[in-house]
């Protein structure tokens, strides 16, 4: 099959790779209907996350089973499934709780490379939901983004605690920044202020739901949050970044006594003790639990209510990959489709 | 009358001090029944908190109200009241939110120095709290305990969400940390595992409540922690000391999705961000909002439910004050009641 590899620092080249076979009775083999790049795929492509040699890249998927082993029962072939980005048991205790990302038994999916025209996925009846019927094309693209970055916009709303009557800040104009918004519409927050310099990006958050538009960064940024909030902060701030001044610019933003959900990877970040002490937030965030949200955001793009694919402005066939990480490491695109 | 004033580190001595005087018509003068020496005060005393000059020392207070502003409605001369370490309206949005502590009009009650025989308290009708009978002798110890120890305790067992079906763990066996012990008891935990090295601590954390008591420190509790939770980590996790290990050791001894209430004053702390992020737990904490808890909680002393004035391990009379700073310093006691 044909699939990206990441060689050197902005070196991704589409080749041949072995095609993937059953292994365990417990895998599934899908071919690919749609994948994609994600913002972490351009830590390493920037060199700022250390490789261990070439790699497979992306851990994005949807598509049709293939092909299931002898001891999966929860999809079967030809059915259309979206999976997240950690392979989950979806039975143990944390993942009972809701935290299939910390499952006893996960297997992260970017060591296999989704950006491919097959791929192997463990643990097929605790990782894939299936759809009930194959869905329209134009579905696609909206299905794609619950297996990353929906769920994991949709998990920071959540550990933000946005709901009804609460002010939402978003920092970061990412997609999962983006569609944090969106779930922060949905989960029924009263004022949503996204933080974005970016005018292609404030219309799409102005499109998913945002109120308010903010382009002042760090203090600045703080304090225009604060004038907004009758001096408080918000109730409840997302972060999507993952960098130390946006995780500051996201505790500076919370009211005494509110919520921050991260999930932006925290590269190189480090908080300061007294600052959360004093601060009286609630911190909360990391790897998304995608698959506890899974059932519920499918159903969501199923009957129309919700549209996230739309924060691929860029659509290209797998053997472009390399064109689909230069924009996106240049800016030019905020997400990047993959088509096997 | 007569206060205690910090001088240097080490050096605490009893002196004459201005009598205080109703300032503001929101104002109450107290006449302390019983004061005491915190965990906190110890910082300054030991000169790690820089100290600017003589400090009048205390912040934890009961007494008989003497004499009320003009506007105060809440308490009356002669009714025996508590109230905590921040001076609060209990008025604007953060109190009525519950973070009294981070009130927009807030006091430090330290700056007036409650290790002495008067008090004045600002903002009487959103901070004290009275019980409808001056209360027999035996109960201001406990009475006392909820101005900061206890309340500081219930806060930090809250916020690590103790309850029913939890195994709650407890880094710190200070008077905070064993008085969580006995909030997490109260509040319906299954488990909860005491971490000290103390005989007497452990004692009175298992009359508290606790259930096991882990002796290791650092990484080797945590994996006693580990071990004692199935390999996952303890649902909640209440850090009440301060200290870089401390608070690493709360944190990895939490499973995925789980809390840690952290009320330890976090001096020279630093919570790398990669750590916070791949642990997935819930972090909350901060100065206490004690006020929030103050009325359930002084209802559970007055009708004997709980004796969270078994902490005072030390009872001395006010003049004696630096004897109760050096026993706490020497870990000789507890904590020590000073009485005025």
């Amino acid at each position: 099959m044909r699939g990206a590899v990441l060689y050197a620092p902005g070196d991704v080249r589409v080749e041949d790779r072995p095609d993937p076979r059953i292994e365990a009775p417990t895998d599934a083999i899908l071919r690919l209907s749609a994948t994609c790049v994600c913002g972490s795929d351009l830590w390493p492509y920037r060199g700022i996350q250390e490789m261990d040699g070439p790699a497979p890249m992306g851990h994005e998927y949807v598509g049709i089973v293939e092909e299931v082993g002898s001891e999966v029962s929860g999809v079967k072939p030809g059915q259309f499934v979206v999976g997240s980005f950690w392979a989950t048991d979806n039975t143990c205790e944390i993942c009972r709780a809701g935290y299939q990302s910390a499952c006893v038994n996960r297997v992260p999916m970017g060591m296999f490379g989704s950006q491919a025209q097959y791929l192997r996925v463990p643990l097929a009846d605790g990782t894939l939901v299936g759809t009930p019927e194959v869905p329209s094309a134009d579905l696609i693209p909206s299905y794609l983004a619950a297996s990353d970055v929906l769920g994991t916009g949709w998990f920071a709303a959540s550990a933000a605690e946005a709901g009804p009557g609460k002010t939402v800040a978003v920092v970061g104009d990412g997609a999962v920044g983006l569609l944090a918004v969106l779930a922060a519409k949905q989960l029924g927050a009263e004022r949503i202020i996204a933080m974005s310099r970016h005018e292609s990006r404030q219309k799409l958050a102005l499109d998913f739901g945002a109120t308010d538009i903010v382009t002042e960064r760090g203090d600045e940024g703080i304090a225009k949050i604060k004038e907004l909030t009758g001096g408080l902060g918000a109730h409840s701030v997302v972060e999507a970044v993952g960098t130390q001044e946006s995780m500051m610019q996201a505790v500076h933003s919370t009211r005494a006594g509110g919520h921050v959900g991260f999930v932006g990877v925290t590269h190189d970040v480090s908080l300061p003790g007294m600052d959360m002490f004093w601060s009286l937030v609630h911190l909360h965030g990391g790897p998304a639990p995608v698959r506890r949200f899974l059932p519920d955001l499918m159903e969501l793009i199923g009957d129309g209510t919700i549209n996230p694919g739309k924060v691929f402005d860029l659509d290209l066939p797998l053997e472009q990959a390399a064109e689909g990480y230069r924009a996106m490491d240049e800016r030019r695109a905020v997400k990047t489709l993959l088509r096997p």
